[in-house]
């Protein structure tokens, strides 16, 4: 039997704003570091504990990990980044406001842009304003230009495998912070969600999803943390 | 030539109340926080740049780490944090007011608990409120009942040539924030300060200092920040 806890970063600028934002590093909001907070301390009140702590290169991740370990008193386990469990890539999208956008392209579009599961989002033109390739956390790394959900389960995986899955075998208790579409790429592994119902599956900020996990790394039980 | 940077965590609740404080596990005050923060802006400013952050295992040193990258926008950057860099063990001096211990046990006693080079202060009781033996994050480690600067020198030296050293030679860009006496200890070793230097060579809080290694790495400029 294996714990893992996967948190969705709090409230970002960008949610905030209701942009899509995808790899574009934006900050969280005042409410965003409370999320992270009031997550950290209900799983502290609830005896949950970790060993290890993972999250992707972004500052709001990161920051979410950063806050709810302080506040577990556990800012001195070990923790990980790795940019595979970054945001799904919006491509073009990036940035843009979601009303505008499904203004200009039709609601309909933007939701067959934000909800099929291989469908990506136009790419992103070279040299946008919001374009990371040139930031040093990616050197090395081929950015995508837009990726779907399937895309983004393609690279979360691998990280998965390679980083969680020892730690879980090994008997460590795992965090994981992340976004919304990096961890609908766990949930759908983990849970055995379909295609089709996975990009229905939301995940709301700052609420942690507590997973137990039989010795084949199969849930047994998922469920959403109360949060006071 | 190599680039290493020092930062002694800011102000603690402990620094302020005039407390010994070792390894118990206080918090930055708010002056701390933005001392912390302030050292992030002037090294940013100063066009200084990191591929590697290292803490101690202690909360008032970590939270100087990410609030510092979090200024820089370097939070994405792997970091580690290894007990050996822990403050001095302060044995039964820990928890202490500074200004009554010297008035019970006389202040040229208590200069030599805090300046001697080899001289430890007397051992923590067993069962002290202060005692961090029972904490998870000490597990496996023979927590010291006290310890002089010579002893804390023993383990932190070991930490910086098993994790430091091969990141510097490989041309990595490191970030050390620790506490007073661990620095001391890699002060005297990268300047070659004698051991009577040593105990009074003063290190601010939350004042990054700069180093310049050769390719030995052994000092060739060190030098304070200013900081705002």
């Amino acid at each position: 039997m294996a714990q893992l806890v996967l948190v969705r970063h709090g409230q970002s600028a960008w949610n905030l704003e209701n942009r899509f934002t995808g790899w574009w590093d934006v900050d969280l909001t005042e409410r965003g570091v409370a999320e992270a907070r009031a997550a950290g301390r209900a799983l502290g009140a609830a005896g949950i504990d970790f060993d290890l702590a993972f999250a992707s290169v972004q500052t709001r991740a990161i920051k979410t990990m950063n806050l709810l370990l302080e506040e577990m008193q556990r800012l001195w386990l070990p923790t990980v980044k790795d940019w595979r469990l970054n945001e799904r890539h919006y491509g073009g999208l990036t940035g843009l406001d979601k009303a505008e956008t499904a203004a200009k392209h039709g609601a309909e579009q933007v939701h067959v842009w934000r909800r099929s599961f291989d469908v990506p989002p136009p790419p992103q033109p070279h040299g946008s304003r919001y374009d990371v390739a040139g930031d040093r956390r990616y050197q090395g790394i081929a950015v995508p230009a837009a990726e779907s959900l399937k895309d983004t389960i393609a690279r979360v995986l691998p990280a998965y495998e390679e980083l969680v899955v020892p730690a879980l075998g090994a008997g460590q208790r795992v965090l994981i912070a992340a976004h919304g579409n990096s961890l609908r790429a766990l949930v759908k592994h983990l849970s055995a969600i379909p295609d089709d119902a996975i990009v229905e599956f939301e995940i709301p900020t700052g609420v942690p999803i507590l997973y137990t996990l039989d010795d084949k790394l199969r849930a047994t039980d998922r469920r959403f943390l109360t949060v006071g």
